[in-house]
């Protein structure tokens, strides 16, 4: 508290992102980081445009960036908006299309950025409750709202909602925005990108974090019909003229160029997430069907607390939600082949 | 305009930046940059960090990055705040201090991105005219407000307040927050980061843009008592919990760390300044006194605007601001002696 803060200020719950432990040698499947690392043409990307040309200014349109973004989705540029990683893309959403006079509709179990977007904001919303299995369902969102938004699969369910159901979501709702954050779904899903120039008030979120294994560099993009994009230009334009810097572009549309990679390490994770949870399952362990690079398991038997602690004490590191509903599940990143051994073996040894 | 839009993205009069030409052999004087390139161990460091660590979130809270900052200005880490290039800090600061039931002064002709951050979040604020000769004047900000902003030396102008002035109109304004935007500092002032121990409402703000070279990796900061920071910190874990990625991490902290670089290449500016202000002034452009890494200066005969096409036309941009008062200046960067004789050779066969 401070006398000089904006009143709002004293109300925010900021949000608390996944633990980044500054020790080596950690089996780290706490924060859904790639196990394998960009493409090899992305460094070489990086490395070329790393000299004195950084004391110039980015592309302030990132318009090369958002061609191969297009491209790769057979949409427009002027149908891409990029932002500094896919939480800076959703502020901007919130911000340019959830602040109306009805509530915003999301899960009740999901990114827990969302009502932190709604607190800084200051927009109403209803956590819509999931089913008992952890799926949404659709006829609970056929109310009046000022915005739906969720993550397609899940977060930190892994659950995927079938590209029909969303489509079906779009022809019920058409007077607000419907926002699919896609963060997930290069491991498991068809991309909502498709039905962009269908549904005047579809947005699809997606970022280079997960499948492209550039977390670090912070790349988040949306894609809509043109009248979207726009929203978010003036709110980026009125906020940050150049969110992106240069390296991270010229890594990004490296990342885009290089196709199979990309399929081939997400093609790793899918096959690698079926034998974690065979052996999850093996144990005991109750895993929700994954469509995203993590896990949702619980243990019918054995305290997720109790798990956590002693996972962490033989160096494995894993998400543990205190929320109702959830608060005994453990949300699990599908590592490399060694690393999901020692996470199963560390597992066999608290069981 | 867009149905779907919040009603107040409508109202948004976004900031444009100066031109980013796709156009090589260009003399670009136009937004600032610095003429030298950042440090080679500032390359160096980008290199060290380029590889498959990429895959790993960065840092959120920019620790190392902090101390570097504190170390450089006798400060704590606990005092420093980084942000994706000082224009998100200063959009967070309006949104952590300004959004109060006073209006928020800043000069009449100041940098042209305060009032869209007004507009982004609501805030009222009243222009207050800066003198004849362009300067500020303490006295009229001597009045009830909900915060005072000025970058220092001030933009487009180049004018700076002693800090002496600075500190008078600390002693004298005690219930808001005054934020000292020194995104030139470097290239003649003297930081009112010293004042910040005394006076807790004081907020610096920082680029690495311009005076170490890093316009193309996005990195600013802020600094000011811990109260002031954790407001900042709120708003920022609110919005996106990693703002800065790995490369541009360990790009600042390496140029934070070769200071005879960054004190040589400041110097060089301000010589340059010099040189360039005295051959203008020989052609009879009366030239504003800067303490930036750029002139401010007018032709009693010849029209800016004519100036500018004809400049263009030569292959050498330079800013012209349309804005009553001081549409009739260019504001030229400070380039490398080459650039600065292509623009007095420009402009002799102008005049």
């Amino acid at each position: 508290m401070s006398r000089y803060w904006s009143p709002v200020v004293n109300q925010l719950s900021p949000y608390v992102p996944g633990e980044q432990p500054k020790i080596d040698n950690l089996v780290k499947l706490n924060t859904n980081e790639n196990p394998y690392g960009p493409s090899p043409k992305v460094i070489e990307a990086i490395n070329r445009v790393t000299d004195e040309g950084l004391r110039l200014y980015p592309d302030p349109t990132a318009s090369r960036l958002r061609q191969a973004v297009a491209a790769n989705h057979n949409l427009q540029p002027e149908q891409v908006f990029i932002g500094n990683g896919s939480d800076e893309v959703l502020a901007h959403a919130f911000f340019a299309f959830f602040q109306q006079s009805n509530p915003l509709l999301f899960p009740d179990i999901t990114y827990s950025f969302y009502p932190v977007y709604c607190g800084l904001y200051n927009i109403e919303y209803r956590a819509v409750p999931l089913a008992e299995d952890y799926s949404l369902r659709l006829d609970d969102y056929d109310t009046p709202n000022g915005g739906i938004i969720f993550p397609n699969p899940n977060a930190p369910t892994g659950r995927l909602l079938p590209l029909s159901e969303i489509e079906t979501l779009l022809i019920r709702n058409t007077d607000s925005v419907v926002v699919v954050d896609e963060a997930y779904i290069d491991f498991g899903g068809e991309s909502a990108a498709r039905l962009v120039n269908d549904y005047p008030n579809l947005l699809v979120v997606q970022t280079l974090s997960k499948s492209r294994a550039l977390a670090g560099l912070r790349i988040g993009l949306a894609m809509g019909q043109e009248a979207l994009i726009e929203g978010l230009i003036r709110v980026k334009d009125s906020f940050n003229s150049y969110p992106i810097d240069r390296l991270a572009l010229a890594a990004a549309i490296a990342s885009y160029k290089d196709d199979d990679y990309f399929k081939k390490t997400c093609q790793r994770v899918i096959d690698d997430r079926a034998q974690v949870t065979g052996e999850l399952e093996a144990m005991g362990f109750q895993v929700l069907p994954s469509s995203a690079n993590f896990v949702f398991a619980r243990h019918p038997d054995k305290d997720a607390g109790t798990i956590v602690a002693g996972l962490r004490e033989s160096g494995v590191i894993v998400r543990h939600f205190k929320q109702a509903r959830i608060d005994q599940f453990l949300r699990i990143t599908v590592g490399t082949p060694a690393q999901n051994q020692s996470l199963i073996e560390a597992l066999k040894s608290l069981l």
